[in-house]
């Protein structure tokens, strides 16, 4: 099967995209062959667009998350409420926080979990970065927004012990049986946590 | 959804991300994303391998396969069968082609079918380099392998034309029902095709 190219050239960019998650050998290859296919200024648009972000992406200095500025358009929005942090693992989880629209506070990007298998030890996140921001006595409440991994769960005690000193108020965010999802296909853990956690119903189950 | 993005380096690279078949916007970000967090090292040996391969990618002068070389290692090989032409669309066809381990002749690579819908003339085509092999007289035998469609069926009765005039042998691969399928959910065309070309039975069903 290594076999099967009949170019070097070929094969190595067909290598290099296989390495992307979610992409196999058999797309990677079609992948490939379709930009091979376009007139070279397309090719190097794709091919710069990756290099370019890789060499001057900026990160804000404030919640980590990727920006053109210093300073990101989420901290530097006074209409949002800078006492509210919500702390979660990558740039995906801030955009998906976002698309809710549910969320007016600020962000804080870990830029990843705790993972000992991983060799992710605590000082290699921004976790004293978020240590910082609290002790300056404007936040009042962090939202933790981790995967519900043993990883997430292991960040987020670490973050709870670290706080402790401080006056700020700590919480998760609702685990429970998705919107839409039928209870019998609902696994146990998370129905049992869905039962644990129930609230007053007042009339909106959303 | 269009502000999504917190910066727009990132929003660049996961438009070119987003350009490629399959790869919605939410698969785009995580490729990216994926891209951000590697080496800057890393993140060059994809993007380089990508234009590189457009830049310097060679094309067998014979076939019109990508190669290495000026004649690509199949068209090069003395123990290929060179009287026997087997043509295709593009490149995957012959590496498809190749991997069934059935065929010991050499290819023809159109780069594509005939379709006055997309604006692709037999003049945008290697059809006359195809004639030109077969004027030579060592041919003796075409197997047109293009797609079961009507560019396909197209390209097929145009070649059968320009090659009216030459003593060669023209085929086509048969059509029929999958290895593994099962009848009664083949779609009718395919079934009928395949009681029409049926063959006789000599104990092998393959």
């Amino acid at each position: 099967m290594n076999q099967e190219y009949p170019s070097t050239l070929l094969e190595r960019a067909v290598k290099e995209f296989s390495k992307l998650p979610g992409i196999g050998r058999k797309t990677a290859t079609r992948l490939v062959l379709h930009l091979l296919r376009k007139k070279e200024e397309e090719v190097e648009g794709f091919s710069s667009a990756i290099i370019t972000l890789k060499r001057e992406a900026k990160y804000c200095k404030e919640c980590h998350s990727i920006s053109d500025t210093d300073i990101c358009p989420i901290c530097a929005n006074p209409l949002r409420d800078h006492s509210l942090i919500c702390v979660v693992e990558n740039i995906q989880d801030v955009m998906a926080v976002e698309n809710t629209m549910q969320f007016r506070g600020v962000y804080h990007v870990l830029g990843g979990v705790i993972s000992p298998m991983d060799g992710v030890s605590p000082s290699d996140l921004h976790i004293n970065s978020l240590i910082e921001r609290v002790a300056k006595g404007e936040v009042k409440e962090i939202i933790l927004a981790l995967s519900s991994t043993m990883e997430g769960d292991t960040t987020n005690f670490y973050i709870y012990r670290k706080l402790q000193q401080y006056d700020v108020k700590l919480s998760v965010i609702a685990r429970g049986i998705s919107i839409g999802d039928e209870l019998e296909y609902t696994d146990e853990v998370t129905l049992g946590s869905s039962i644990i956690n129930r609230r007053p119903f007042t009339g909106k189950t959303l």
